[in-house]
């Protein structure tokens, strides 16, 4: 298997040295490009952005989140490295940033089918995809390249909505439909009762949605019903859940983040998750080997708060990698 | 029983559709004018707003609180229905946004008046009046009304301040002056020890003004006291104290939050509560039938950022509704 | 022992007064100035700022900590006292502000050199310096001045970095080196294993400055293993390192705080500790007798939004002022 398509397909982003201090590495000084896709030792990370915000726009919600991907790396360059430094050296790590989709005059489906082939190409050599969003639509094209990678996945959306709306004006893909796509397209191996909705805010999420995805036999986990059971109960129930599947893919919403922390986002909520109650879950799934692909979406760069959305996407993922980095451990 | 006061004393607020999907209906698109008022079934919410801050400023306090009711009403009508649609469809649940008092060119004292003889309105129907702020003056008429339709209320205020200020020059009321003029006019039926002081912070409050409340049997709940005893177990003191009443008025200064939450109201606190601290037992005092009146002070929109406050202040309205849906339940 | 060498030093601070209500004095009306100081009664707090960046620059942060001291003061002043006011009625507790070092024209070594001086004065009359930063590289002339009063002292340093950064350009100190030079320079009286890095995140500390404090055989308790041993046990382990020495330094650095509750630092944090999470860590520690020293450092106004971090340095300084008044009850 060659890289050719993800090559044709990605702009690579400048790599720029950060820390010239030999015992204070940055996750940028570290990173290497597409280039090196056939070097990579050990679990590989491949981080991508997709700058677009169209299916945010036909979804209602305000432009923006196109810059999301270059604010997420602003910060992610400059990461420390104490969780995850002795498993890049002893070659159990690699972290590659393998560019961003070319977007310009593209439509959305042209967008998403690119997507989907170079998530599948990362799946296919057994690598990590990292997507940053853009919109939540983003992860449709993710969904169908596990579908055709695995022959059992399961999905699990941090939000404060559901994004199980129709599609628009007789099939078109927005941030806020990507999960009713899977549940009512060609998808033939999500496992049964393996998608899972975790934060949603009542107020935030139509009551027909809620049921539709149980209708599915799927679980939503709404946001107060999290805090009566417990952080760290309702996140094991989450976990049995994935568990009936071999693979999982982990789709983050900024949004599901009160936006106290996250104001950057297309559609803030007042309330919601604190870092605290997401970073440790991710770090600890990450971990495991089922633990298939990640992103980040919603960013809205235009109306964050002196980077505090952004830091907050790349503390995220750098949870995430920590995770990877802890499997050989 | 007419509703004449109630109607010639309040600017009627423009209804307007939100979401033309019959699948995920807005609060907005089930909210009743007061002309409806004769049709409403089940448990009823009166919305009602006092867009002053005549009491703000007497206090000291930055002016921009007479912008709080329309902020709020810009975001709850937003708000999806997901926990109450049910109700609403079964006949249990009535919401109806009665508009807001007149208050250009009136004295605090006139606008005041006026309130008392709506919310007395609203109270003599069996309906709960959710009174949108203003300052935290609009306390007392609504502590008025209580006390001309309950032989038995109690008080619990959510707050970073006592509120047990003097009058000022001789009589003249204030946001911070709402709770004395409670415990020193001729209230008759406030019940003993039934007034709650929660989350006051002992760099906001006076040692003596702390004393004032408890010398005259009521309970104050300190910040650090709260979170030494964990905030389940405060919550069901709080419930406990509220139980020896008939009828409990929750009112809800957005102080109380931490400004990180809550940064536009008119005075800041740099410590305070999380959201996920309120909502809850919001929702679940709001379900029991003894609870009776409730409000949302201090929204200070001038100082807001990108309506988190304004959406915070809809986020914990649309949990006591949610608790009220449930009542039938 | 004379106060000369402290007067000296420092530039008197307006002192204002706040309140006019005998019932509600605020911290402002108490505050003694430094002509004071051989009047103070029971436990004493002497505040001194040092208004100075040339250690954040100097570490490659973005300046604007020279104006915290000021930005402080502005809300310290009108903190109500409800938590010592009876203490200082009854003369245990005296707070003093001795004003600011004059930084002007000078270098960062003279600036530490006065502040040491100041400092250790403080100290040797046994009375309890409160540091206004600044940037963190004042931590390091308190060190001297805790070394030269103490047979045995212990550092709690409550931040997201470790700051054992090597100096710069063969000897200079900066903001990012304080714990270094405390660990490399000729300090005698730091007591085995009683220095305690508290909340450092992973992905903001190298994991060689980590292992580097740890091969000194000091601590650092990172802030995911914090959470996931629970705050209240992490803080016990803390005050048993502490407990090792005779004398404790407690540093708070604002940027250990998320940057949601302290969004005017030099380096904010996205992930961090909560207001709730050091508050009454910090009241209970202060009350203990072995208190000695304490300081709050990279606050930088002009990226504070409304007063906010300001506002949670005066209301950390509160805890420990509170803390300290309880010492005689």
């Amino acid at each position: 298997m060659s890289w050719n398509r993800l090559r044709r397909l990605l702009t690579p982003q400048p790599l720029i040295t950060v820390s010239a201090d030999p015992d204070d590495p940055r996750l940028g000084d570290l990173l290497r490009s597409a280039d090196h896709l056939e070097e990579a030792h050990g679990a590989t990370c491949v981080v991508l952005g997709v700058p677009q915000h169209v299916g945010v726009e036909r979804n209602g919600g305000r432009p923006g989140a196109a810059e999301g991907p270059a604010a997420i790396r602003q910060w992610l360059r400059k990461m420390a490295m104490s969780a995850m430094i002795d498993a890049v050296r002893t070659q159990h790590l690699t972290v590659i940033d393998a560019g961003d989709l070319q977007t310009e005059g593209k439509t959305l489906q042209q967008i998403h089918d690119e997507q989907h082939d170079a998530v599948q190409e990362i799946l296919e050599h057994g690598m990590i995809p990292i997507v940053l969003g853009g919109g939540h639509d983003i992860a449709w094209p993710t969904i169908r390249a596990m579908d055709a990678c695995s022959t059992s996945f399961g999905v699990l959306n941090i939000d404060a909505h559901a994004d199980v709306r129709p599609l628009k004006d007789g099939g078109l893909a927005h941030s806020g439909s990507p999960f009713r796509q899977m549940l009512e397209t060609d998808i033939t191996h999500l496992a049964s009762g393996a998608f899972v909705e975790f934060g949603l805010q009542h107020h935030a999420v139509a009551a027909a949605h809620v049921q539709y995805v149980r209708d599915h036999g799927h679980t939503v986990m709404m946001l107060n019903d999290i805090r009566q059971e417990g952080l760290s109960s309702s996140w094991s129930a989450v976990v049995s859940k994935l568990e009936r599947a071999d693979h999982w893919y982990v789709s983050l919403d900024l949004d599901g983040f009160a936006s106290a922390f996250a104001p950057g986002v297309s559609a803030p909520s007042a309330d919601g998750f604190a870092p605290w109650d997401i970073g440790p879950a991710l770090r600890s799934m990450a971990a495991r080997p089922q633990f298939t692909a990640f992103d980040v979406v919603e960013l809205n760069p235009a109306f964050d708060v002196d980077g505090r959305t952004a830091k907050l996407a790349a503390a995220m993922i750098m949870e995430v990698i920590a995770g990877v980095a802890s499997r050989g451990a």
